[in-house]
């Protein structure tokens, strides 16, 4: 996969696809078909959108030619099949703005502030973009960019640092076992005493706190954080009769899973309908010029949830974008083999 | 895959498919996830349509989720992908006879005499039905039950007999050097003397025409056949200046490729427009209630002649088969997953 440009840079491409879901990674092959240059952009941190952040070892049984195939080795397959066409992910970013540009072309800014300058856009947003569930704190924006992780990028970047680790599941857990002997310490907090994780990380963990490798902090909850100029100095945590206690923290890890949100596609004057986008069935075309939805997100008569129909609705979009793209070639086109008559 | 039953029987069905192309392969595992049965019938005598007939080695790069996969293995991965099902398949018959009967359902008849009974029909007739090429011999009908054979079904039936075998590409060839030593005579008649096919199989068919093996009638055409009662006694080629000259021959086989005829599908009153079928393209029925048409031989706006939008075709078609075939389920269906109200 190419790798992810710097963030707050320009640029300029035939097609955006915004969401890398299995419909949203096909449309990049098809649009490829017909000679279009692609960037995507996903709020996760990988391909794949659902198939690969919630059950990538889930078998799917009604891909065409795929009698069974886990949904991660769908998502390995289309990656595959769309590389030859140097489609450019922006990944771990969220659309935030689409809007026209003078020369009707659209603008696409993502929450890294990348704008792309694109002739059309292919929404393929599934149910809305994925993101980590935030722990309700009130100052948590100002440790957002600094000291709040919801993933773990390099391990490095915690060494000998104070950390608290918050959730009950195997993210936290295995998150705590990999970094407590990096880390100056690490905190578990979770609003109960029990975890929901491997046995045998279970084992390791209860190893590790008897030998005071690792602080557990259960039953507690987060309920604020301390600090000043975005540098995380406390976390404070309280019980279940609101009894605080502050633990000294330099960097806090929230693991309390992924939800979906449609986000600021709401904004974008689409036509929502009841969370849907509602399309041209012959050509995906949405009421803005350009602009086209497939996948889960869209909605015609008839319309079946299945990603066997994305795919084709990736075609009829990439076409429908071709025919905005280059109009005279596809008019050439289709007088040869489908018209018939000049 | 379910063996052909014995020809001239009576079936009852939920859905007959006409052609097994590789949508038409799909509609059966799309209507057996819908809990709807299917017949199967197909001209040719093996499953696949163009993709086994034609072209089994070419790689096909646009099927999602499959890089590169050869005609052929798509279809073994679709008949597989079908099996659970137990699809009944009718091959080597074309259908002659679409009338609706009495009570709304559709009689489905092929040129084996077999009948079926079924709800709904969907036609992925492609581009009609393949045959074999057949020559151009005024009394060819008299034969073809009998001395003319397009296919070699079992080797054993031409023992001790004389045959003359016609045409010059890698079927007349090659079943000229499997049958050398199993027939009386064979005699391979070509229009040139150049043949088109492997150079190893040339080389073989050289030396067996030295030897005295292999008559090779060459540069000749088929000109005539002689006989009574439907057998063959000898036949009559032609060369350039129309010079004749006359084979014994118990039995002709002519290889001159297969074509494709959309047949008596032009007689069903489905409203072809330029060998097409409209169809809505929400649901892929036709102009009778009860008939769908998917793949390359229907048409909508936009539509895209692509084996990946012909799968999601099938999708909307078992969907419309079965709003027909269970209407009250269906709605309950919708109620609960799309419109939310009672």
């Amino acid at each position: 996969m190419t790798l992810s440009p710097p963030p707050s840079s320009f640029y300029q491409t035939d097609v955006v696809i915004i969401g890398a879901g299995p419909v949203g990674l096909f449309a990049i092959f098809e649009c490829g078909m017909l000679k279009l240059k692609t960037h995507v952009i996903d709020a996760l941190e990988t391909v794949g959108g659902q198939c690969s952040a919630l059950y990538p070892e889930k078998p799917i049984y009604d891909i065409p030619a795929h009698p069974a195939i886990e949904a991660g080795q769908l998502i390995e397959r289309l990656t595959e099949q769309a590389r030859p066409f140097d489609p450019v992910y922006h990944l771990n970013q969220q659309v935030v703005r689409l809007k026209r540009d003078d020369d009707r072309a659209w603008l696409v800014t993502t929450s890294k502030g990348t704008t792309i300058k694109a002739s059309a856009v292919i929404v393929a947003a599934g149910g809305g973009a994925f993101g980590p569930n935030r722990p309700p704190l009130d100052n948590l924006h100002l440790y957002e960019q600094s000291s709040v992780h919801y993933y773990v990028r390099n391990k490095a970047h915690f060494k000998g640092k104070k950390v608290v680790i918050a959730g009950g599941g195997d993210s936290a857990v295995d998150w705590a076992l990999a970094l407590h002997d990096i880390a100056q310490s690490v905190s578990l907090v979770h609003r109960r005493h029990k975890f929901r994780a491997a046995p045998e990380s279970l084992d390791r963990l209860e190893k590790l706190a008897n030998d005071g490798k690792i602080s557990l902090i259960t039953p507690y909850q987060l309920s604020g954080l301390e600090g000043a100029d975005g540098q995380l100095e406390a976390v404070r945590v309280a019980d279940l009769d609101q009894n605080e206690k502050t633990i000294e923290a330099d960097c806090l890890l929230p693991f309390f899973g992924l939800s979906m949100e449609l986000g600021p596609i709401q904004e974008w004057g689409l036509g929502l309908d009841k969370n849907h986008i509602a399309v041209q069935s012959h050509n995906m075309s949405t009421t803005e010029e350009g602009i086209f939805a497939i996948g889960d997100i869209c909605t015609y008569p008839g319309k079946l949830k299945l990603i066997l129909c994305g795919f084709s609705e990736a075609a009829f979009a990439a076409h429908g974008a071709c025919r905005i793209i280059r109009p005279d070639e596809l008019l050439h086109f289709e007088y040869s083999t489908s018209k018939g008559v000049p």
